[in-house]
């Protein structure tokens, strides 16, 4: 990336070359996670400006420090497409978690009710309601990019990503956690799955992986450890909700006494690639990236 | 039925019809759950000899209460089938849940590592193991029967059950529910989904249905409450583990702000229809069979 130190200041007053050569500000719309943080660091280094519209009960108070920005609720869109104008934003990404607010909660403003008329929020599916946001985005004249363009190594390479690699019960698992974490994605409910000696312990639906992990400790059968397999959905919008992992899913998947992590190669992102290997090394779990169709 | 109130003596020795004409003594091969004293107590009113083989760790105490039975391991399949011949059964009944046990935990006697090393043990799904097991009776000697021949009111008919029935939003999330409960089922990994406002709230898998629901409670959004969807797995073995619901299922989902339940028609053992339509009525809940192809 040719990572050169930029000064908010700079970044802001776009005197510096972005990451893919354009030196148009970033909208980062950020949820939860480290995610968009990641991305702000990323821009500021290599001299990109970035804007961070975050989401009210989402994005943490870190994700927007020191770095020109916004909160906005999730339902207001007509506001969101506002800030995002007046700050030079053209290219979007998209990242960290959005917990579905329930119709009521979402008070959407003129903006946002028309917007969910026109998309039918609630026949939708995750992957469904985000693709019909980035549509929206994108009707409204903005780039939607993935976070992938932005964070060059981020995306789970095939194999083992720490020194350990699974033996033959644990593959015969991953292999079940694959059947089982296709059938959620094929109808937009989840990704992830914990099995264990065969057995399915838990499937992700709206609690989340860090809920589903820690329910399966608690699940937990005696003999070797089970593992956790988090995949993208088949045919997945890459530009939104890819599946994310990070050091705090090695510790929470080592303290539910899992033996290791298997993502899908290509389509994960790893949030800090030698932190995650180096945090499974030292748990004794591996993680490997496996490619799914 | 033409209950006939008989006493245990009277059972034991065979000496009034039982329910379906024959005066062989059934036995009840018995897990946790209440279904299984139900069994005993038709039997009885029926004037049938029953003899319950009680899995340790899975059947309740008041399961066996007054009733010719032994208790055995899970792996201890020599004993169990010598207890069952001992007492002259020839008709079986598989009732109520086990949990499947690891390989370790299981400690097979002699005749049940045969068993394991015949039916390839942690090859299977839950249906898989269960029909392999009804197999294995079988060429034992034993006819194994379903428990909707005993109980002859025990599958759920199509429609409310009691005064209340789903409206089209709850139509919607029950439509829902059967897609994800269908899929879970297909790769023999659970029986039950909760949905809500069209969004899949939690799918079973190692779990169990009670702890899904409670689970859900704590992921409940605002506005109209969810539904829960527990079906028969497509071609369920149906003389085993078929889904089953009981007035405590009900409480259940009532404390975790459901609005009803929809199972499989034809397909559900309810545990004491009048007192699931009861209870139900007085939760305010809707209770309804489905037909699932």
């Amino acid at each position: 990336m040719g990572a050169r130190p930029g000064t908010v200041a700079a970044a802001v007053a776009g005197m510096t070359a972005d990451v893919d050569g354009s030196r148009a500000t970033l909208g980062i719309l950020a949820g939860g996670s480290a995610l968009p943080r990641k991305l702000v660091e990323a821009c500021r280094a290599a001299g990109r400006p970035v804007y961070v519209l975050a989401f009210e009960g989402a994005a943490d108070a870190a994700t927007v420090e020191g770095v020109p920005h916004g909160w906005v609720r999730l339902g207001a869109a007509g506001e969101a497409l506002r800030l995002l104008r007046e700050n030079g934003v053209r290219d979007l990404v998209l990242a960290g978690a959005v917990e579905r607010p329930s119709l009521a909660a979402l008070r959407p403003d003129w903006h946002g009710a028309k917007l969910l008329a026109r998309i039918g929020f609630k026949a939708l599916g995750d992957d469904g309601l985000l693709r019909a946001v980035i549509a929206e985005l994108e009707a409204e004249g903005f780039r939607v990019i993935g976070v992938d363009s932005i964070l060059g190594d981020a995306l789970a390479p095939a194999g083992p990503l720490g020194a350990l690699r699974p033996d033959a019960e644990a593959e015969a698992d991953i292999a079940r956690g694959v059947e089982a974490a296709q059938a959620l994605g094929a109808l937009d409910i989840g990704q992830a799955a914990v099995v264990q000696q065969g057995i399915v312990l838990g499937l992700e639906a709206a609690e989340g992986t860090d809920a589903l992990i820690a329910r399966c400790a608690g699940l937990r059968r005696p003999g070797r450890g089970g593992v956790l397999v988090k995949l993208a959905k088949p045919g997945q919008e890459r530009r939104a909700d890819l599946p994310t992992i990070g050091p705090a899913t090695i510790a929470a998947a080592a303290a539910a006494g899992l033996r290791g992590i298997a993502v899908s190669a290509g389509s994960t992102v790893l949030i800090d690639r030698a932190a995650i290997a180096e945090a499974a090394d030292r748990a004794g779990l591996f993680v490997v990236g496996v490619p799914v169709p």
